[in-house]
């Protein structure tokens, strides 16, 4: 195996690409500048060092604290919950979100080992002592998603806060013909009265 | 922009990552195991240290003559002429072809300012002095692939060598009823008789 091969080998190891990429992206590499490659290396070396978890919200960042708990504009009296860091990304691109967020680094998923002590949930529980007032609970509306968020629930309630989970329907530009019966039938029990 | 974000970018620049599937690679890295990041991180800077083109077809290599080149097992009366180094990999993968390749490492594309000078044509003309029998023009079936063909036949009718081109027509699994109407009739003319 020669050094295009070694590469494109473990690029088709990231997510997301496939063997023929892989090996389309390890030629680009050939032609492009000597410095973008030095730049790419070094930033994926670089990745681990600087990036690290935010010590209230769990989320990535480069300091100690991420920039929106730094964020003396946010509303402190709402928590978002999220599965992944890269999910806060998502809610934060639709500029209806103020409020703070919680990374729970996963869901709980029985098949693969993972259980509610290998989350954040401790964290979280504990940040509800505070001024917290609602927690969104905004994880995937996946079976892992849903059993963790109920899990979430049942804690939560004994907490002084209101706690909601993000509506589950139709998405936008959604055709009744061709959408699940599951989210149908959910989309149908979240009715939203005109 | 931090570090998970520059990282992000620069994959998004890379053939076929678009900015979200970026972000997702980017975010996976800070999962995976320090060794693979460091092994990436130096497969990518080792990259054009190691590979160069074969003396004799200009394929990406790592030594002074690619392994084809090199194979004495090999038909050096036929040279198959093809866009990319990557492209010898496609044919090689279909078994069909045991002569040699000829890269041209790109195609003449007046609009992107590619004359028949940037190409390897000369060096593909001196080859065809010796044992060369036939040269079989595998370039893309597009109108810089078919112009390349066009020009490159002109030139080697003054050699004596059997000069042909891939076949064009449907692919495999094909449906009449979605293909576009050049390459139907390329299909037609090239029809084969049972």
């Amino acid at each position: 195996m020669d050094a295009l091969d070694a590469l494109a080998l473990s690029f088709s190891k990231l997510p997301g690409i496939g063997r023929k990429s892989a090996r389309r992206i390890a030629f680009s590499l050939l032609k492009t500048d000597d410095r973008f490659n030095a730049l790419l290396a070094s930033q994926i070396i670089e990745l681990k060092e600087k990036i690290r978890e935010c010590s209230v919200c769990g989320a990535y960042c480069e300091g100690e604290i991420c920039p929106i708990c730094d964020n003396p504009q946010r509303d402190r009296t709402q928590i978002c919950v999220v599965e992944q860091s890269s999910d806060s990304a998502s809610i934060e691109s639709t500029g209806e979100f103020h409020g703070l967020y919680h990374v729970l680094h996963g869901t709980i998923s029985p098949l693969d080992g993972v259980g509610p002590q290998d989350l954040t949930i401790d964290k979280l529980l504990r940040r509800c002592d505070g001024t917290v007032r609602e927690v969104i609970i905004a994880t995937n509306a996946t079976v892992e998603g849903d059993t963790t968020a109920l899990y979430l629930v049942s804690l939560l309630k004994e907490k002084n806060v209101k706690v909601s989970r993000l509506a589950s329907g139709l998405p936008v530009g959604g055709d009744l013909e061709y959408i699940d019966k599951i989210t149908l039938s959910r989309s149908l029990r979240g009715r939203i009265e005109f």
